[in-house]
């Protein structure tokens, strides 16, 4: 377990999502004028991951204004080794050795231009995990200041518990939103709540299938997502946002926008709590029953 | 937590479901005469819910013999806001906030016609559940003498865990009978008997389809019951209260039935003991294989 | 609990199934020969169960070189009554009474002609378990110096969790394999590390279906595993078994071959390390997608 004192980070309800920035094709000026709007809006938390490309861009930007550094907290993630190639014995794979997570780290300092990041995560959960290990590369990123505090992603309960016999871990970052229910029933958030610890959700709009999916479910989730916009007097993604932030877990939910407007659309849904009836009737479009 | 002191309240082992009540259509001096009947042979027990329709009917009744009072542990439950006409945005869901389970316990107070009652209950797991608010709401019904103990209905073993952290839950009532086998299988009954508390179980005659359902699963289980029946001579409902009196967890099993002959039936399972081969002869017709 | 200090036991990495041992059709001085060469071998640990029929053969062999006990581990199962020619009321079940493993356990020993086993298993999770008496009767077997330690075979998380509420559990027997992926995913291993305690692996080659199933996953996985062993310049069965050992929870993998070369083809493996990528190209070969 780590021997020095941990500052808590506070991490900010609306986080921005970098997985697609390099898509962006914005020059540094341009991003830096975005993750100002970012940060004036009150989205101070940053979601990176080694494998995202994002870092890169990010870290030129930041060494056009190194001040913005504190104003944020930086989250990265480990673990995957990409194939673009795969062949029989060539793969995918998930890599938690501490030889790996530490030098992964470091290199996504350098490419933040940064000497720490606030918050790091396990991106997958590796069958291969040893868990001493894991907690052992940790505690020498900690002490070294390299990293503030950890946690994981699309862990199970049973893999979070694991973990966190060995480490203290203050998120799991998992899939959420009204097109993928599974984390509300499969003990994830459960546990989340039970720990006093705060989910990060991705992929809230379900990567836009929210707005285009033909199937039966999201037509059905569409029409009700469409009256209580207009119940609300808001926009479809604001009722999502909504939808999701109010979870008693308290989730810190990505937006993987760089648009002002989608920021925008998201931070108003800290402003707005839907009543018990509308959040249900959301989660019954989705399943398709009532309420057992 | 609760501060004061709990008595603990003890349940008898076959209780007397009231979901019913409404459509036997008795008068108040019947009701009296059914509750006085299943209080003579030692089923104490009472299970309402708010919205079951029968605490009115039942608090009615007991106006008629108040002495009774003591002689019965009343359970009820809270959670559920049923819509009759659902609608996109007007849905049946659940509510598990501080304001709704004190509101609705004190309105069961009231058509019970009693001051307090043994044990009340979460219906239905609430992925909106606050858990330190519940237990807050707990407390202060306690507190006041309104609810003597506590407990939930239909949690998953992540959701008891999660509620059980944060206040004292004496039991989880839970559907199980030969044609719904989940929670012997699911960790919820090795969570009681871990956590030594006795689940109460509901359908336990699957709401009749074990006599009627022309499966080809509820036919094998039939068969079995039938010869079981034969075997052991006795009645096919007695087989079927035995078979879950049996479990290690101890249940607390709900008839439902308001019919002298029925709760006879259920009583006489109390003298029973299966063999564990003709335990798990049913558990085997219910599956359809051998045990692995 | 047990009250009496116990001595933990080590098992091989690689032990040797006896569920086969009557079909092997060897003489005693055959037998003998065969446990004395995987003893050569460090292939220390003997597992077996009170239906594998394989207890009366060895204690047979046992009897003819009687200093060989204490060279050994000896494990064996109780819990499964086996019936042969099943009926409507005459069903293979399960029986963790107290009496039952008692008695299953002392005809063991009469049977491998030993004054006690190291590891006795609870073989089959029971639903009828009754944790504290089965801690009961633990108890009294190691009190009286028949039985070292205990385990269970086949048991979920939660089945685990509630008997080792009441006594101490060395391990749990689950079986593994490339074609048979659940206990890395349903936290099985995951409890398993987290415990501290070593799974131990049966049917590690899939009951021989590895090398012969016709299926397109059996297939796909044949196809990565002659791909490594010629990578590796090993067998199949070598790699197979190095996959297995490699898992962080250190398990104990069991090989069901009287066969010398198959026993040397498991042991390779101790000295065998897949790189992660190529662990992770059996699992993906296995489940017929990427790494999530």
């Amino acid at each position: 377990m780590p021997t020095t004192p941990q500052t808590p980070i506070t991490l900010s309800r609306i986080a921005l999502g970098m997985w697609r920035l390099d898509s962006w094709k914005l020059t540094p000026p341009q991003r830096l004028e975005l993750v100002r709007q970012a940060l004036d809006l009150g989205i101070t938390t940053i979601d990176h991951a080694d494998i995202y490309g994002s870092e890169q861009p990010f870290g030129e930007m930041l060494a056009l204004a190194p001040s913005l550094r504190d104003q944020m907290q930086i989250v990265t993630k480990c673990g995957i080794v990409l194939r673009q190639q795969p062949s029989t014995l060539s793969v995918s794979h998930y890599n938690t050795s501490r030889a790996h997570i530490i030098s992964s780290l470091e290199n996504s300092l350098r490419q933040l231009r940064t000497d720490y990041v606030d918050l790091l995560l396990i991106h997958r959960p590796d069958v291969l995990m040893q868990a001493d290990e894991v907690a052992d590369a940790f505690n020498t990123l900690q002490q070294a200041g390299k990293v503030r505090q950890f946690g994981v992603s699309n862990f199970s309960p049973a893999q979070f518990d694991l973990l966190a016999s060995r480490c203290e871990l203050v998120t799991n970052q998992v899939e959420l939103s009204p097109l993928h229910l599974t984390p509300l029933h499969d003990g994830t958030l459960d546990q989340c709540q039970q720990r006093g610890i705060a989910p990060m959700i991705w992929s809230a709009l379900a990567g836009g299938r929210l707005f285009n999916e033909s199937s039966e479910r999201a037509q059905r989730v569409r029409t009700t997502l469409n009256a209580l916009a207009a119940e609300y007097g808001t926009s479809v993604s604001t009722i999502v946002y909504a939808w999701l932030l109010q979870h008693p877990s308290k989730p810190v939910v990505l937006t993987g926008s760089g648009r002002l407007p989608v920021m925008q659309e998201a931070l108003a849904a800290l402003h707005l709590t839907l009543s018990r009836e509308h959040w249900f009737a959301i989660w019954c479009a989705s399943s398709g029953t009532p309420v057992p």
